[in-house]
């Protein structure tokens, strides 16, 4: 298993230090040479989609490749829907999935199925380890084209994994990524926003705070509004930072706001569309002669281009501004004593939030004001739900504490999301992780009922409603969460929440506590 | 929406009563029609693999189409395991997939993905409905070709779903299957079966009491032994039966078994080959010489054809051959103090298995001896992990208890693979199914420590036995029933065991017994 080892070493020696895994046979030289290579940390999952999710958190929060350990086509396919995730936030991801011996594959062996093609769909980049040359070759590569491009797949034979043959150690690549082209558009781009009519839209892997603070300045000089994409993979915010807001997910808020802009300037972000198309409503939230000028692709940076086009725009004297709230929320004591509503529930979050907080945010319905809110809360990283696919909320929380140990990690996080990766929280016990699970139990997929209505297929008859609700039989989260030993407990007012949070946040290790809107 | 219910009138006209469904927004109208169409019932899972392996569990059992309702990409990715493990059963599922409407498509929002390309690996047949007329013509389809291949998906775009265009009702297939051809080819099967050195293997969708008794003639006839493929869908068997052995998982033993033999007979089974290649040793159990005879091929219903070749061997007067264990294991008094171990497991389910209980097997490495003293159980049907991607037990438990709601359902789970699809507990329990589950906890991924060795790389360090391990912290499955509403024990003797079974085959509804193996 010398491959095995050489290939591990690879990515040790590119900065890889935890293996997210759930392995399987196949990958059982794999596993062997972690012990060989003790430079990498594993981490196990006990359903792939964890694996995955929690790859996408520890790459959001580090910038460095995440990797996972995946077993053949169900394994990956398990992980699949987190990946999706990653691949639209572009985190950098290196999956190795095993495969059957190479002489083995034209046997259609129970477990066999096309793993490339599965991969394909949810990897920026693919390749297939043929040799024990290639497998180290590709593994340098994966570093690099995973970096640049986001989560990728490496497939490795198992005949591959187990050779004992010595092979060269790959030569870094010594290309940088390609140039920015965004220098050359920076004056067009100056001078079209100081013409009405003008939005900036901002996105990528990662919105700094400083990059945040340039787009702000780029909103406050000539009056055209930046606003960011509806969910941002990462974006430093709170007290003292720009507090930038996002385009609404609802296509009749958004194309209220953007439905009369005549040129959307795109910072990194794709330019924005409907996330469902809906009858007698339109897919795009600008209207149809907007013009589009892509000042960074999706993917780049922003940062150095929109401090380049902030003093551009504005000068390089220009005031930076935050845009916060002056004040903090403050729960008043009248609130206490309240039934949680979503109101609530965002201020009591964002009154409790720690220092250098990460909020994972897959709160989906109840979650509407928490957000906005957040922007006077302590200064944090939000970290949204890139692609749509529920359930990656408990195992991105996981992953963005393994990579961030000191930090609190706030997992605001929907019930129904919740159920399709709760097996997160085994791992955040296993490895002593510093997160706040918050699971918002309203019994129901809310979210459905709304889009039901949206979709002008109301009313919903007893099936449509069976569909969407999670109260027969209720659902214990407290339960599920001593059963993966994870401590949890109850609450009902905005009173118990703010004094549970309190505690959670300064109790060392995950808990999980259940805010009841029923 | 009119195409969305004169689509599900379609399915239901075929003969389709369940709608297993994990929706999204892009299913709104689908969800709406079955409204509509009281004819199918909805069942809910909190997960796509609990929806795909109910399907399977449905489809095993009943032999007609399972329906399931999955959103996009994502929600396709969830359930391709277990549909992984439906495409080796062959098992009749038709897979509705929302996608995004189809004018929307081009505009890759973010939960935009090829689902075409994730659905083929894991679909005998695949088709997208790009306009109304093809949705209810493909429906109509999908019936037939299902019920002939197996599992496969339809795609439907949202605005085919809520069109209100009027379509032709489609016209049945006249056309039967295709005429089998194995007629011609049974007498020199039989004449092959007279000379030495032969061997039957059996398989397909569905082996029936019937087939079996047949195919025990063929093997006491000649002197061929007759075993079955290694992981059969569907088999029925216990006391009266015939007992056919299953050819061994591990090649070691399925090379003792059959390395010398120079025919092979295929009836209903592909050729045996290894389940995972593994170095220096073979990647099939017959030698390099061996002869194959396709008598049926994988997917054609073996019994006709058992049945011809019995009376073209044995005769039509030979005597059936149950081969069964003349006694029922029984439980001695000592054994009842003693800790739980393979070997009395194995006995207790035997000895308390209800008559026409159907035994859902993800057991693993602790189930190892469980089929064999089944033989001698009350008659039963014995469903395999039939693809090798774990987190099939309790969810085919799930959709065996919808297809058969007056037979008691036995899952004989692993810890590890029933941490994968574990929200199967609460369908289960919101259909109040009579379903036993029997969490096998050793603590372990055990099977992996022994894959590990097999593959010649122990002794496995402190990082592998960290990804095998799942004791820190210890799982609590009775909690985690508990969350989702099915009562549940622990025991950790045979005596207790062999009690708390009577009492949950004997309740209405669903419990779960956690045996404790350590």
């Amino acid at each position: 298993m010398k491959t095995a080892v050489q290939l591990l070493e690879t990515l040790a020696d590119g900065g890889v230090d935890v293996c997210f895994a759930n392995p399987g046979t196949s990958e059982m030289h794999l596993v062997a040479a972690l012990d060989q290579v003790p430079r990498i940390r594993p981490v196990l999952g006990l359903f792939e989609g964890v694996v995955t999710g929690a790859a996408d958190g520890y790459g959001r929060m580090t910038g460095k490749p995440a990797l996972t350990l995946l077993h053949l086509g169900p394994g990956l396919t398990n992980g699949a829907a987190n990946l999706h995730n990653a691949f639209r936030a572009r985190t950098p991801i290196i999956n190795l999935i095993g495969d059957h011996a190479t002489y083995h594959r034209k046997n259609d062996a129970p477990l066999q199925s096309d793993i490339e093609a599965l991969a394909r769909p949810v990897s920026r980049w693919l390749a297939t380890a043929e040799t024990p040359v290639q497998a180290v070759e590709l593994a340098a590569w994966a570093l690099t084209t995973a970096t640049r491009q986001g989560p990728g797949s490496l497939i490795i034979p198992a005949d591959v994994a187990w050779s004992d043959e010595e092979v060269p150690t790959p030569v870094p690549d010594p290309s940088g990524p390609a140039p920015s082209t965004w220098n050359s558009r920076i004056d067009d781009v100056a001078a079209r926003l100081r013409t009405p009519g003008c939005a900036v839209v901002i996105g990528g892997r990662f919105l700094s705070a400083e990059a945040c603070a340039a787009a702000a300045r780029i909103g406050a000089a000539p009056g055209a509004p930046v606003m960011t994409e509806t969910f941002p993979a990462r974006v430093e915010r709170g007290r003292g930072r720009a507090a930038l807001p996002r385009i609404p997910y609802m296509i009749e808020m958004s194309a209220g706001l953007l439905g009369a802009v005549e040129t959307v300037v795109l910072v990194g972000a794709p330019a924005p569309v409907a996330f469902f198309a809906l009858p007698g409503r339109p897919t795009h939230p600008t209207g149809a002669d907007a013009d589009f000028l892509t000042l960074v692709e999706p993917g780049e940076d922003p940062t150095a281009a929109l401090l380049a086009l902030a003093d551009a725009v504005a000068g390089p004297a220009a005031e930076a501004v935050t845009g916060s709230p002056a004040d903090a929320p403050v729960l008043a004591g009248a609130d206490h004593e309240k039934a949680l509503d979503a109101d609530l529930l965002a201020r009591v979050v964002a009154a409790t939030l720690p220092d250098q907080a990460i909020v994972c945010d897959e709160s989906i319905s109840l979650g509407f004001y928490a957000y906005d809110y957040a922007a006077g809360a302590a200064p944090h990283d939000w970290l949204a739900l890139t692609g749509g696919a529920i359930g990656q909320g408990l195992p991105l929380a996981t992953g963005a504490a393994i990579a961030c140990p000191e930090r609190r990690v706030v997992a605001l996080q929907a019930d129904g999301s919740a159920l399709y990766t709760l097996q997160a929280l085994w791992t955040q016990a296993r490895e002593g992780l510093n997160v706040t699970n918050i699971i918002l139990n309203n019994g129901a997929y809310a979210i459905l009922d709304l889009e039901l209505a949206r979709a002008g297929a109301t009313p919903g008859g007893p099936a449509a409603r069976a569909l969407f609700d999670l109260t027969r039989p209720a659902i214990d989260f407290t339960a599920l969460a001593a059963g993966f030993g994870v401590p949890a407990t109850r609450v009902h007012t905005a009173g118990e929440l703010a004094a549970a949070l309190d505690r959670a946040h300064a109790t060392p290790g995950p808990s999980l506590i259940e805010a009841m809107f029923r």
